[in-house]
């Protein structure tokens, strides 16, 4: 991934989009944002991990999840920016798209 | 799994709405129903194949299958059946629910 | 799983040699034990996560757990027991079994 | 991966050591090497696959490969060389590795 391993500099504004969806900005606590999923059983649950490990592994960054049975709840942050990033917009974007076909 | 390891008594009416939608019977080369799936890119044929993983493992019923990038070809067959049988209509209908949402 | 869903009769014992491999019993705070994993990376936890996806489907008993790169928290108990059953014996021993080759 | 996408030099030095592991050079039907591993069950060959599917994601180098239970044949060659190359020897590499846990 060639994104600039950078803090957003225009958060907000960056963020709107996944605020919009759901996602939560868990400033000031944190320069993290995170979501939950719910899907119907564990076997769609697990579909959508697999495609996220599998981005994640490529792009080389990787979220901080939980899972049990049918919930998978995502934190996005970027260690070496040290908050949030443009990757963690775009694994966001990518989790959103997967999820939504589940 | 509790359907019983037989051979489909009526197969031509049990595969009827598999082969509608794309699956080959290989009859008379053999006993067994295949079918090739074309997904957009690895990661989408990865959901499918670990979404079918986890059923199959669930049933202890396997498919054989081929992957190469996008592609997966499947093929199902009951060894203890010596044929077909109500395992692998369902199987196939299973993979046929996870392929059309991806 | 044909393993009745009862809490542990003699849950000491029982966890004994899981407690003795590092799982932590959680009472009193709950009736749960949990483990951290560490591997080499996120492939290692990886395979490790997908071993364990099948196992937990086939026996129809989830774990909940965490994971961030290398690392993975599991957590297990049984719902319908209200507490640990055979059931969370035996993934926790598979769960050893898979990091031990890892 | 940096490696340049070129068939490879000595292919006979170059393919040597994974010879001797068990690839068969498939010259002269084709320039591509091949091996066929047996694991114990399902979840050790799926164990080796979800390995296997999250190194060939991040190289963008996938195998052709195919699995019925706990076996699973890989072959490899690299379209864009025409033939075998460094990232061929790689990922066959890092099979047998993944394998030898198993």
């Amino acid at each position: 991934m060639s994104a600039p391993i950078v803090r957003l500099a225009n958060r907000t504004a960056s963020l709107a989009p996944l605020v919009a969806r759901g996602w939560r900005d868990q400033l000031p606590t944190r320069d993290a944002i995170a979501k939950e999923y719910q899907f119907k059983d564990f076997n769609h649950a697990w579909r959508f991990m697999s495609a996220v490990a599998l981005a994640a592994e490529k792009a080389d960054h990787h979220p901080e999840w939980f899972n049990v049975y049918n919930r998978v709840q995502v934190t996005l942050s970027t260690h070496d920016a040290d908050g949030c990033s443009e990757r963690d917009v775009k694994l966001a974007t990518f989790c959103d798209e997967v999820a939504e076909k589940l």
